[in-house]
């Protein structure tokens, strides 16, 4: 299969996600008959490039990596917003990376929705469109014969939707349990060793797992994203982001991880969503104190995890990478993997 | 699609899956356009029955629960063994559940290479045949335009050599470690509260976790077949169940625990297998001290956990059940699913 790639949006993930399908390029062609190029790359502060030949990515990545504008490419088109990029450019896939406003999903949620209606598939890590309108987005896919990936937006690359959509079809999943943000879970694990919250978080800050304005991660509006997504697609049930009461970590002490410890517990932000008996949800995301001889309890430092109850199997938990640039950029492999391929094999 | 489903073998997972696809009918009628009849069982004990109509599940669980021989079903022909049940009846899937010889794979594996050459898709929870020759299998299968799916065969039901297939396509995996053995994980939990190897072994048994003749479980040949498959399928290795050092747990005292917390260790029985530098394969099974900080250490009782050394994601962990009746019977419902529909879908 062919695939023109338009990227909306050029950051860490979208880079990182150039870099894998590049080193990968021969084996995606002989395993996957996956065959690509990228059209066109709209970014708001980066420009924008558009070449119907294909654009040569390794110039293109070093243009980034000079910190130079991609109006700088020799050839093409320049100047293409977003929208245009996704109308007027003969791209079949969208790559739509650019930043998350979970409250109103914008300016992602028109993009993807222009895309999809457009009859262009979409891939993306973006979190606020699929917190925003999982459902609808899905049905406008179905309904213009496209696909929508997302797989990205719950634990990067570690599979979480598509462990359900893929491995675990025809079981009833009745809740869900999770550590689904990594830089608080990095400053608890810091904590729990003695360091103070504001010198966890600075820690947090300088290795990149934090933003200088931590508040998205640590009041705990990232993991409520994640568990209004999970809700939604995983429960099939309809949740906004305001139903949920989110709670962070910053009001927890030294003193607080301290006493949880001479109880043989340990404080996690723990993002959850369970059917109740009448068919409602409760979903919440507060930190908890959990005994040691949870699962949960023994995952640290960033890794992120996420326990489904099910009918047939009791709890599965997954565990693996929640943030990073190839470990996010992946996300975006596999959903490509999963729109084009469906001859799964081993070898 | 319709499925015309034959039965070799017809103990508990095979009882597990009956009535999970009875219970679930509706259900895989509607999402997965999955319709199917049981139309032969034929069990080494438990006699044989075939109708091309479809046999009444309730009234054969309620004959096997009285403890009565297939024989006694009011129609159908009846005392056709395994391989003429494969060769002559109108069935399109084979659920292969006899019982699992590591060592030589037989009869099941006569049982799968046959069904396949015969054009017959195989769903198998046997962990003989895969052992003995997962490769060829998928080969004969392939050739033949047949699905041979034998997720049951590690982990149970809980996404192992799916979780690789499905969501973990495109990416690298250099290596694994595992707690692949339920029985012998249940005993270690008891003995770190204290109880000693014989008592926590009567008490696994008394549990229905480990056979009256132990071995296989706590001498670690279980654990052993599994690194074995997963060595062949996940790492695209060959290797052979004698290429493999496997040591149990029979030699581990209560003092050597004891000692293992003295150091915040904890003995685990660990499968494992690496690609080294040179291409082949270290492969082992050997009970190993963990530190508490492994998340494999947290893993207890009849739990089973799975690590995968990835290149984009670095390790990713899969934790749950690695047995029981319902447990392996969605094994083969997830086989099932997987070898009829591809229109994945969340909700």
């Amino acid at each position: 299969m062919n695939i023109k790639l338009a990227f909306i949006g050029y950051g860490t993930v979208a880079q990182g996600f150039t870099e894998i399908i590049m080193e990968k390029e021969k084996m995606l062609r002989e395993k996957y008959d996956l065959h690509f190029k990228v059209v066109a790359i709209s970014d708001f502060i980066k420009g924008s490039v558009y070449d119907e030949e294909g654009l040569n990515m390794r110039e293109i990545l070093s243009l980034i990596k000079h910190g130079k504008s991609l109006e700088k490419y020799p050839s093409g088109i320049k100047g293409m917003d977003g929208l245009e990029t996704i109308q007027k450019t003969h791209s079949d896939t969208i790559v739509e990376v650019t930043y998350t406003d979970i409250k109103t999903g914008e300016p992602a949620l028109t993009h993807i929705k222009t895309a999809l209606e457009a009859g262009k598939n979409v891939i993306s890590t973006n979190k606020g469109p699929a917190v925003k309108q999982t459902s609808e987005l899905l049905e406008i896919a179905k309904k213009n014969k496209v696909f929508y990936g997302f797989e990205g937006t719950v634990l990067s690359g570690t599979p979480a939707l598509n462990l359900v959509k893929y491995t675990l079809a025809g079981i009833n999943i009745t809740g869900f349990k999770g550590i689904l943000n990594g830089t608080t879970n990095y400053i608890l694990t810091r904590m729990e060793e003695g360091m103070a919250y504001t010198d966890a978080l600075k820690k947090a800050q300088e290795l990149g797992y934090a933003e200088a304005d931590p508040s998205g991660d640590v009041d705990g509006l990232d993991a409520l994203g994640k568990v209004v997504i999970l809700t939604n697609v995983v429960l099939g049930k309809k949740l906004d982001w305001s139903d949920v009461e989110a709670q962070g970590i910053t009001h927890i002490s030294l003193d607080d991880v301290r006493k949880a410890r001479e109880n043989n517990k340990r404080w996690k932000l723990i993002g959850k969503a369970k059917i109740q008996k009448d068919g409602s949800v409760a979903a919440s995301v507060s930190p908890e104190q959990l005994p040691l001889s949870d699962p949960l309890a023994g995952v640290n430092e960033a890794i992120n995890a996420l326990t489904f109850m099910t009918d047939e199997l009791g709890s599965v938990t997954i565990v693996g990478p929640g943030a990073g640039k190839r470990e996010t950029g992946f996300a975006l492999l596999i959903d490509l993997i999963n729109m084009t391929n469906h001859k799964y094999s081993f070898s």
